[in-house]
């Protein structure tokens, strides 16, 4: 199959189930919106080492938000449920509590649930920061504490909701240099970011260095070591090398999202943005006989 | 004392020790160098809360670096040194290995060790992700490795340099409104980046939330909680309000620095760029009797 | 009329006609789109000394444009149609077709109409670069030129619409003190921002000197000079200034659009955002009796 | 000659003489300059179609300028003097006394000279905006206009030096995709922007469409048409091509600056940039067997 003639392998992407929370930071503009949001989802590539895989989903005018300012959608990721509200006390309590002119609000789910109660929710005591001085409003259908700090009265959320999602969805962009590559890969991730509920977690959205489970040579105390099949340097030094001749860079893009649906709509929309960009070879996608998860996204099914 | 009819009170900064880490990430263009900086310094305000206290320092041109390509440096400070270790595995290796086009170089110290033996390093096994496929290189007078990865070879050193230095250096803001306190406080965060060998941690650089040590109310459970004395909407309702009447917002600057001078410098030339703005009415700082640490920055000498 | 506790002025604005033509402006990634969009709108806050009024209007997803690239739709307005066609050509021409990866195409009017052949049109003759190697594509329903330029092929239409607009649609923002006023104007901006067919054509959406028309001590060679009775330093001077008591600083916003329905959104929109930061004291509007212009938009009942 | 494997053409940039203004924007905080900074050197990419080549230079740190403000330097460059004195006007006030919290000064020269007396300076009579209730006022050795505006009072000098400068300094970027060629382009307009003194006045610094003086079959209308030879897709149908096989887009970087060193500076520090980018083939630059100007700037000399 070939797409503005850039082949697209008959392979396809494994996922995992992760648990997603998405927090809405509002703030007085959307230049103060996006500074909390920025530092709240930093360190937050994957969960191997990092705390949590977090990014910046989307933007939220203010006739949409609860306070009528605009707002930032982040999503915060962790495969354990306990270990993702710590994540969501600690990100909004040092990271947008802090930040100039922001509120947050919980905004998952977005689709309205005929029945609230049934809905499952992490409790962030923020107000306990109040120490006392802290007071309950109601804003919208929502009550909200009003907790006084030195700029004024900060405006939260305590109860965050959360569910199952999909980790990992992924593709990996080839190209002739490393110039057209990282293109590509931009544009990918610009169209993905028009996707509502998912996020490119790593930096700027892009994987310059994608691994392979395990290792040839550390085994003994290495989870993860490069994909060295996928290195350009490496073509005419190993016998598996997968890179073709005219390949000279790879990124792939990994997604995170609150569903399958999701993650195939993002994973379309990258696919068919990095396709544009001149001096594309070839996509293809990673998986792992489904050691990794039950997700499986066909990339050829996906660009029919 | 008055700046720009400015108050300046008569009163200090008390701060603190802490173990600094300086890494300087290039990149193929000032863009990507900045996109991994800026994850690697994410989810880092403040410990309390966040597993380091991170963030930009400054850029370093090309004509600066080992690989002549531009970059920024950033800081990584934690109390505890094998904390400190454990941060820089990770944040190197989760947030600038994957990071596009991205090299890492120790960047401490940047005045020049007669005896580079002398110079204590944190060693951040780095090319085990290599899986035997990487290789030493000579640049300049640094020893490097090369890891082959998706993009090409990624190039970094391994052990970083740490040195005791200054946190929590800060002043507060106060202004007659949030505008006009968010304007001072940007201003002086703005002076502050060109200051070599400091950071401010908090998003943007600037604390909106400042709070004090323990709780009144809940001090069972809470280490900190919000500075009642200086939140305006409490002005009317606390006893021991310290906000003037004609405040009605303020924000703290925090500074990390390599030292003592550092951030003397980095808080003089914040409080002077606060001064120029219109609506500001007076500077203080932070202190608690000498309980949290053992610097002092006087205001009014540093501003003398 | 209270906003917030904001007094809405009982005036209103009053604006011109103008004519205006959009431009949509296609790039590899947003990043490039928006770089041309900039320089191309650059240089135009008033026809009172720019050759032109230009702004960025608003995003296009890819997935809308007739390249299945990103890019930002920009209007260029002026009174007369023939300057009108000499700026189109010269700010495509310049900087447009000179932007690294960018695609041009006519974007009004963005409803369709039933029979184009009466669509009136102004012909850029941009093909005539090509010194006869440009050929004639089909894209969509559309005819382009793909002219040979050292990045590639630069494909742009010729032929772009113009219609009658509304010009010097604004209100005025009044805050206790200028970081006040101009958060508020900067949240205003945002907000206007997100209605599709206006412009803020000034620096970053913003006047800081607004203008009355003629001069009190200059009239013989000055047709416009500082609104002396909204000049805060003026405030004790003057025996005609309308700035209350406990205003500071002021702001306008000025806006540019397709049509009245647009400019009164784009108004109520922009008001409403202003409301909502700290310090904000008055909303009002600048009007000369009906001499500038046949349009009246009411501010009370914009809020209604 | 080589540079990282990159061919360096024996070849020379011929550039011709412009006269140059230089104006230092200073604003309450970097965002504000950089915005007014933006408008005022937009629509300036070269004099062909565009009423001034203008662009940022550099930034200069609050303590370094009048009023203890950041503040970023513009050059507005043209051929007549007379036209550069019109454009200053304009620009200056439309674009800057226009803008949010700006200040502008007289920035040229940088160095000290000797008798202040024997500089030459346009006029620029800003003042008269403030019909009247305008003051002067000291800064330092400076003397300057205060005029009372919306937001405050406008500072401005109003007599702007100026001086024969060099327009045209260029070079030529050749990659293997467009990828490699866009980020070498852009990895050495990063490096010029350090270069004190110039500017690259086209989109993001960077020309995608490089001409031809006059043209071969339009030529009895059209002064300046695509570089063919030059162009990669008519490598195979036009005889005279300039582009390697291997070689699919090129750009080119332009440079107008104060005088011929700073040309050459500039010059040097954008081809070792561009050369540290994977997939650059060769480097070449501009000439026109002297007809277009006297000054040459050899290639090969540059980067001894």
């Amino acid at each position: 199959m070939k797409i503005n003639n850039v082949e697209i392998e008959d392979t396809y992407a494994e996922a995992f189930p992760i648990t997603v929370s998405r927090v809405l930071i509002t703030a007085a503009t959307e230049y103060y919106a996006k500074i909390a949001a920025t530092e709240a989802t930093g360190f937050g590539t994957s969960v191997i080492g990092c705390p949590a895989e977090a990014g910046i989903d989307c933007f939220v005018p203010g006739d949409k938000t609860p306070d009528g300012r605009p707002g930032y959608v982040i999503m915060i990721c962790h495969p354990k449920k306990d270990e993702l509200k710590h994540q969501l006390i600690e990100r909004i309590g040092e990271c947008i509590l802090t930040a100039p002119t922001t509120a947050v609000f919980n905004w998952l789910p977005y689709e309205k649930l005929e029945d609230k109660t049934q809905e499952k929710r992490l409790d962030v005591k923020l107000h306990f920061f109040g120490d006392g001085f802290e007071s309950k409003k109601t804003m919208g259908d929502r009550t909200v504490w009003a907790i006084p700090i030195m700029e004024g009265d900060f405006i939260c959320e305590e109860e965050y909701g959360y569910k199952k999602g999909v980790a990992g969805g992924n593709f990996f962009i080839m190209g002739e240099t490393q110039g057209s590559a990282l293109m590509a890969a931009q544009a990918a991730v610009d169209a993905i970011s028009l996707v509502e509920g998912c996020i490119c977690p790593f930096p700027g959205g892009i994987v310059a260095s994608g691994s392979k489970v395990g290792s040839l040579k550390y085994s003994k105390f290495m989870k993860a070591s490069t994909n060295h099949k996928m290195a350009p340097t490496l073509k005419g030094k190993v016998a598996d090398t997968e890179m073709p001749a005219n390949v000279n860079a790879a990124y792939e893009i990994v997604i995170d999202g609150v569903d399958e649906e999701t993650i195939a709509k993002a994973m379309t929309a990258g696919i068919k943005a990095a396709c544009t960009i001149p001096g594309i070879v070839k996509i293809s996608a990673g998986n792992y006989g489904g050691k990794l998860g039950p997700f499986k996204f066909e990339l050829q099914k996906l660009l029919q």
